[in-house]
């Protein structure tokens, strides 16, 4: 247990939740920053610190990469490619399939193995039970390191095809941001009116939303479905709550353009004679190609 | 227990449910539709059928309205205003805080006691301990009838302005729209990778925006104080992350517009010096005027 020794690039706010995860875990971490002095708790707590990032993925048969972005990640891991060759590189930086297949390409090409990954966690969560992170990648190298991979979070492997941990990754922080923004949404009317305090009304919207996700199975098996979906409603009872909460909106001083575009899209469906909404129906509404 | 007479006006889905709730806790029922054969099964249960809207209003000192909007609600009471008086009106139809006070002042004048209601349920919660109703409007209202109202669902009294239970309705359901048309934008990304099903994306999904939505209260809390919020992030990583979610849509062929239009936002923002992204600042921008 935590023998491995890890090399942690890219000490922001998650890099240093990864690395200090592991250094706790008693694997021998070697940590590398632009900024040094991030990782001056980290070296306090044991972590070695290597002066360049050539050094940091010589040190380790594993590389954990944290950054910003991919072009970031590139133009610091590309020079030090060298280095890699017989090790594994672990990008768990935010970005596209697209180019997490190019740097596994790149990657092989430098005799390293990769893994794409995308961390479901927020710094404070890295290695509790709240904590997963997807990984997709060659199986081989997902085994040849999971122990350490575990550390971090539960480890969920996706398959081969490199792309799918930033594809679900990205998919579930969009579910994420429209469920933040409509929190923001719903405070900004609710704390229109004199007394609404955001707190107050919050105690009402967590276990509202936490019921309502517990809808989205149900939805989830009418979209692989081909029959008729089990959960419908009426379009028109759709469209008048779409009308009054873009009403309600603006006379509580807040923007209503999301839901006047929703009040157009319905007005639209239900021109075209559509009469119920469901699950299938919007997904295949939001498809720029056809199924 | 139970000896309340209720009258129910509209048996939509919605209503439906609500009058078949008070008849299974020994509520004398009386009902009433436009399409009288969706009472059938109430009427068989042991509901009694009115013939007019204004039978049913006569036909008991509490009446639950269930509607499609306003505008029907308007178009079947106004006629039946007589029968009103010395009675009280739980308006439970989905409408604006605006509606509300209108409806209240008709009420009113025509002597009678008067309840606006939002429903946060869906027909096949009502009465479990998932459901929540919310009521603004007189207290003593409130008070005499709590113990029927309690048979529908955990009723919670916002206050005597009558439009509050409207604004966080529409605000609760704001934000399950966002939450919602979060899922059909993530689903459509995640399966549109050849082996990806819904299913088992949403296997990620529920235990993902359950985790993020319990950082709510937190959120609140910086809300409602005006001190340094408790939790910020870079405005570049978030800027990155929305540009990551605007590319991968468009890439699985999925309409990008919403994550253009946060992308344009965020870097409005960067552009007028902004460097963090936090949960007031959040709320802030989505108001139309000033605080
Ligand atoms: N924070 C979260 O809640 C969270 C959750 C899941 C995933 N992520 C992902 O994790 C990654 C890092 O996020 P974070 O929150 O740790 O961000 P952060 O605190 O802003 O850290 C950014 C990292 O990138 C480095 N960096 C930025 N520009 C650079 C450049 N031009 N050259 C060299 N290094 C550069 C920074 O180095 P310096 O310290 O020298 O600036 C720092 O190590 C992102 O892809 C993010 O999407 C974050
Ligand atoms: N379903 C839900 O999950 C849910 C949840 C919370 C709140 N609500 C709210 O509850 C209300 C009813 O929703 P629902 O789901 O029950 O809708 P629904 O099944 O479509 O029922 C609509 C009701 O309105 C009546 N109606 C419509 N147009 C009418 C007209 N011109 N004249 C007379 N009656 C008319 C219908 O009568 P007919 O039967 O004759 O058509 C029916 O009773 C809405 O305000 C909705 O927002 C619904």
């Amino acid at each position: 247990m935590g023998s491995t020794a890890v090399s942690v690039i890219g000490l922001g706010e998650m890099g240093r939740a990864l690395a200090g995860a592991l250094v706790t875990a008693g694997h021998p971490t070697t940590v590398w920053n632009r900024s040094a002095a991030r990782g001056d708790e980290l070296v306090a707590r044991g972590a070695l610190r290597a002066a360049t990032v050539e050094e940091a993925v010589g040190a380790s048969p594993l590389t954990i990469v944290c950054l910003l972005d991919y072009d970031v990640t590139d133009a610091l891991l590309r020079p030090a490619a060298g280095a890699l060759r017989g090790r594994t590189l672990v990008n768990l930086t935010n970005g596209t399939p697209a180019q997490a297949r190019r740097t596994e390409a790149w990657a092989t090409d430098h005799g390293a193995a990769y893994l794409d990954g995308g961390i479901m966690a927020i710094p404070p969560t890295v290695a509790t039970p709240r904590a997963f992170i997807l990984y997709s990648g060659q199986k081989r190298h997902f085994e040849a390191h999971r122990e350490s991979l575990e550390v971090l979070g539960a480890a969920e492997y996706l398959g081969a095809e490199v792309g799918t941990a930033a594809l679900y990754d990205l998919a579930l922080l969009s579910a994420m941001d429209h469920m933040f923004n409509g929190f923001f949404h719903s405070v900004a009317m609710a704390t229109s009116h004199r007394e609404g305090t955001a707190a107050g009304f919050t105690r009402f919207l967590v276990p509202w939303l936490t019921n309502m996700a517990q809808m989205m199975p149900t939805f989830a098996a009418d979209v692989d479905s081909d029959a008729e979906p089990s959960f419908t409603q009426g379009l028109d009872v759709v469209l008048s709550g779409a009308r009054n909460m873009a009403q309600a909106s603006r006379d509580a001083g807040v923007r209503a353009d999301y839901f006047e575009r929703s009040v157009a899209a319905l007005e639209r469906q239900c021109a075209e004679g559509l009469t119920v909404y469901s699950a299938p129906e919007a997904v295949r509404d939001l498809r720029t190609t056809s199924d």
